[in-house]
């Protein structure tokens, strides 16, 4: 392996990293695709090779085994890239904007039924402990739980979620729900509203409006902090 | 391939019809188990075969194909076989019993983590319309929904349901909560209650107490029929 499998053009020249790069780019968003239709336990790197254009040894020298195809595919997704999962740093104190953020991610993901897809089958399959993604997955769980339910128990602190719900539950809830109508609305798009649902069930919890956005001034003024 | 892969004595003693049964019941039980961790896809009937302690082609012979043997398990969760799933037939025309009985199959599932991953690794690998599940998937979430959207309509014109709540959207999402609660509860068994998180829902949803059964004289009765 090594240098000898990569083309001399992207070896020598001085756009040589750039194209290195772009080649990892290219190949990560392949792959995403290959293991959301196939799954990544069916996906081989023979398959992604092909669907790359490269030969399966070019694609070893960026990417040495399955498992650290899957690492990139899942890092994407986490750094921001990947428009449909904005980073945990994005999250803000005020509880109905994070809701609306959510909303935001549902209606995103209704134009992106191939990435939705790949989520649902990559966090199925990693149900089993002996798959690669079972402790990434995991631990994405619980750092989502910990801090939507951060995020709930001040809403309800300040009189923001109806009596008697309970911010803990509602939190492992939203999440559930965002997953679960993921697997139903990739099976038949035309039959459910993702984003509506998710509101129904938001609206039914809050005592407040979700739509009561803050005057303009206000959030040019947050915008710019 | 035919009778000479089967064992002399399930061929020709009287108890060969029902030890082929047995034998198919087996199969599948372990081909259910295989799906469920693997993925239908990266399952290999060899794989299947030894773990019944068969050859390839003893299995050839009860099940030709993978794709028979994925149907035969879907088969045996819809059968009512599988104690997780009750038949459809099972619907109650009263909504609160029908909305009891999901409760009871979401606590029988918690005790039964590897038929839930199977169910979540194929629902979500069945979004890919080349799958062989793919129809079935699509058509189990329309009859479900249809199904669920029916009774709580009739709750909502019996004033059952909380005002402003659609029923339509609220069989949407009560699915779409059972399945994402099934994705986190395996991956975390320890860190969350999912017959818990969909009671809260339930309760939140209802303006008549969840659990307000109807008296034991009555329940007997009712059974009898």
């Amino acid at each position: 392996m090594g240098d000898s499998t990569a083309t001399p053009s992207s070896v020598v020249t001085r756009g040589g990293y750039a194209k290195g790069e772009a080649r990892r780019e290219q190949i990560v968003e392949v792959a995403a695709e290959i293991f959301g239709t196939q799954g990544f336990r069916a996906a081989t790197m023979l398959q992604i090779a092909a669907a790359c254009g490269i030969s399966r040894t070019g694609l070893l020298h960026h990417f040495p085994t399955k498992e650290s195809l899957l690492e990139a595919v899942l890092a994407r997704r986490d750094s921001g890239l990947d428009p449909s999962h904005p980073p945990a740093t994005d999250r803000d104190d005020d509880g109905l904007q994070v809701l609306r953020g959510l909303l935001a991610v549902v209606e995103h993901n209704a134009t992106q039924p191939r990435i939705v897809n790949l989520f649902s089958v990559l966090s199925a399959e990693a149900g089993d402990p002996a798959h690669p993604a079972h402790d990434y997955f995991r631990q994405r769980y619980a750092r989502l739980r910990a801090d939507l339910q951060q995020t709930l128990r001040g809403m309800a602190a300040s009189d923001q979620l109806t009596p008697g719900t309970d911010p803990d539950a509602l939190a492992v809830e939203i999440i559930a729900l965002m997953d679960g109508l993921q697997v139903q609305w990739v099976l038949a798009p035309g039959d459910l509203d993702m984003a509506a649902v998710l509101r129904h069930r938001l609206d039914a919890a809050l005592t407040v409006p979700l739509d009561d956005l803050p005057s303009p001034g206000t959030a040019a003024t947050e915008e710019q902090r």
